[in-house]
């Protein structure tokens, strides 16, 4: 058994219990003890690590990014959406080698763990890269992860060919039976899938019993799209394809109605939020406030650093935060601890991953991070932690990362990505 | 002379200038040489500083900040404005002692400086406090500020008497005949003054020549307070007052509308823009892009770190371009150009130092920061520099802060502020 003592936990458990004098106890990659200090428990240690003051708080879960576009970063700003997409994003990554997807999607690795990320729900553009490299790149950096191959539609195939394809990488994942590196289905959106690929989609997800990642009501300019090429918006769309009677997570939703949010309360779907990137590209703030309200879970995401531009979630936290006080008009709209639970428990909900992961609580595995605030001017006066966690920190100031009790990030450096190679 | 070599510059000037393969000659804490490498510049100068490729560009300017409230980060989070200060913030002030008034204030010059900036413009409350003391702070830290006592009305005092003591802070200020240590008259608001308070100080301002600094049209709240009190809206009362007609600085503006816009396009008001405060107590989104297109100035700010609660210029410049996008459903509106201009030289303009900082360029003075961007993963790829500047980087990717050509910050330590003392 291990121990970490003289830390100040921020479980984000269900009655976000924070304990300032707190102890971790972990053996077997998973967490034995979570409470206030104990001689007993620090007693039955091999080995105590004494963090001085440190602040402690779950691996932060992205519900959605494309880690192989961090090449991109930078490449096109102050775009509007599609223009984006069509003349800047998707001609940049057809050019991408299976190198360049392999290397992008390393560096995002590090960028993740180095500010405190330890779980991410991938889509990426499958492009001719080897799944089996990708698997690799992540394995060794320690990673969980769901990494989807995105289904579009093209000129290039038809609906059965795409999916053949799809199935074919995904049943390559499957066969790795690794818990850390799980996949989705995951066709684009409705506005660039046709009908047959999404119902293929949905049908492949019912019989692989796997969960459905799809973009959706990102923009108005999808609703007006799919209004005229399907005849309806696209959350009606959907249902009538049955994505509403399976497990799946919606990225985006900046679009839902009142109307809209009633219909998903009845649904099996998640949300991933995106606060920056639907700034970014000016779709708008999602009704986050009002989707919780309705029950339905909720998790945060940092969508690719092409429209971020990092990968930081503190900033997503943050922002996320703001953006609700903004749009309801009321400060008291999506607290610290509302936001600080989005970040990592709520995230881990809408991944399907909470008996695992999101909190730290005992039997759980011992993903977490380490804030040393001492000397860190903006995270003074000490005693307000969970303020400055939330409103305050920001990646850079991640000390230490955890996954299964494994360190995979020291004083900020990244210990499993070679990332002097990559620069 | 010395050089700066091997530098990307980032001008910041009317033309916004880049300069990949740059060179920064100084002399006598100005600018005598911005521009591409020249060997000749470079013979010339008996100090030769090789930064290695990283990014130089103009020292941030923070237009509205309260940097004696650095000790309330994180007192109270998700609360109203008007709730907030009344029941937390200005009981907690006003226990506030000199001593703890200074600490905070030193507190706060070496966070700001930390995170790259050089000038900023200060309103405080007096409490009781020696001017001599935070000027001997200020001084130290080698910073450029206003630093301006707050008018209130109280029961404690009468206007004249409120003046009278005001008057005596600002001639001190005065006194000290410091460049780098300016004041303005700064009554608090048209909701916190009244009617002989806000007259007295904008007679105050023209008799000495200085400039006001005031919070106006931060919420519907204060709409609503002033229309009750004085029978008009918070611009109209302080028209009548003459506040348009003189140099001022007006903080927030969130709820202007567009025949204010015409209103303050005829008047010398410039604007502090504090978007993070704004969303952190629901007040809203100024409407920048506007106030810009009728040809107001506007500049950055963060406002208070209770409010904020950070004092990171970089978080401001990328919050307000993704609200700009935002609010006016236009990804292409307030580009990254705008923005980092916003940060540094319409920061300048908005408080009357253009002619001497806010870019880089012959004659001014030499306030600069440098990221070295090599090895911090969210400022790749390299070429991208304009992109990450403001999209991706963070206060904390400053390595080194000039000011009138003297280093402030060296490896993100502050040089001139004795942290570790506060600490």
């Amino acid at each position: 058994m291990k121990a970490f003592k003289n830390v100040n936990l921020v479980t984000c458990d269900s009655d976000f219990h924070v304990y300032r004098e707190g102890l971790l106890v972990i053996e077997g990659g998973r967490i034995v003890y979570c409470g206030g200090y104990k001689p007993d428990w620090e007693a039955k240690c091999q080995d105590v690590v004494d963090y001085e003051g440190a602040w402690l708080m779950p691996g932060l879960v992205n519900c959605h990014t494309h880690s192989a576009m961090t090449g991109l970063r930078g490449i096109r700003d102050d775009s509007n959406l599609h223009e984006w997409l069509e003349d800047y994003i998707w001609p940049a990554e057809s050019q991408f080698t299976p190198e360049m997807t392999t290397k992008a999607v390393k560096f995002a690795l590090a960028e993740m763990l180095q500010s405190g990320t330890t779980t991410f729900n991938d889509m990426y553009n499958p492009n001719g890269v080897e799944i089996s490299q990708i698997y690799q790149a992540v394995k060794e950096s320690g990673m969980r992860c769901y990494f989807s191959p995105t289904l579009f539609s093209s000129e290039k195939e038809t609906a059965q060919e795409t999916l053949a394809r799809t199935r074919s990488i995904i049943e390559a994942i499957l066969s790795y039976q690794d818990d850390r590196f799980r996949v989705m289905v995951a066709p684009h959106s409705p506005y660039t899938c046709d009908r047959d690929l999404l119902k293929g989609s949905g049908d492949l997800a019912r019989e692989l019993g796997l969960k459905l990642h799809i973009h959706v009501a990102e923009t108005e300019e999808e609703n007006r799209i799919v209004l005229e090429t399907q005849g309806k918006r696209p959350l009606a769309f959907l249902k009538d394809l049955g994505y509403l009677d399976q497990p799946a997570i919606f990225a985006h939703g900046v679009e839902f109605t009142e109307r809209d949010i009633a219909v998903l309360a009845d649904s099996q779907v998640s949300i991933a939020h995106n606060p920056i990137s639907n700034l970014k590209l000016a779709s708008g703030v999602a009704p986050v406030v009002d989707l919780i309200a309705a029950g339905i879970s909720v998790g945060l995401a940092t969508d690719s650093v092409a429209s971020n531009n990092n990968l930081d979630m503190f900033e997503e936290g943050r922002t996320a935060a703001l953006l609700q006080k903004m749009r309801s008009r009321d400060a008291t709209s999506f607290t610290l601890e509302q936001a600080l639970k989005a970040m990592t428990i709520e995230g881990a909900k809408a991944l399907d991953m909470a008996d695992q992961i999101g909190s730290l609580e005992q039997g759980k595995q011992a993903d977490f991070l380490v804030i040393q605030p001492r000397g860190r001017l903006h995270l003074y006066p000490l005693e307000n932690m969970l303020s400055h966690l939330l409103y305050a920190a920001k990646g850079s100031d991640v000390k230490d990362v955890y996954i299964a009790g494994r360190q995979l990030v020291k004083d900020g450096q990244v210990l499993t990505v070679d990332v002097e190679h990559l620069l």
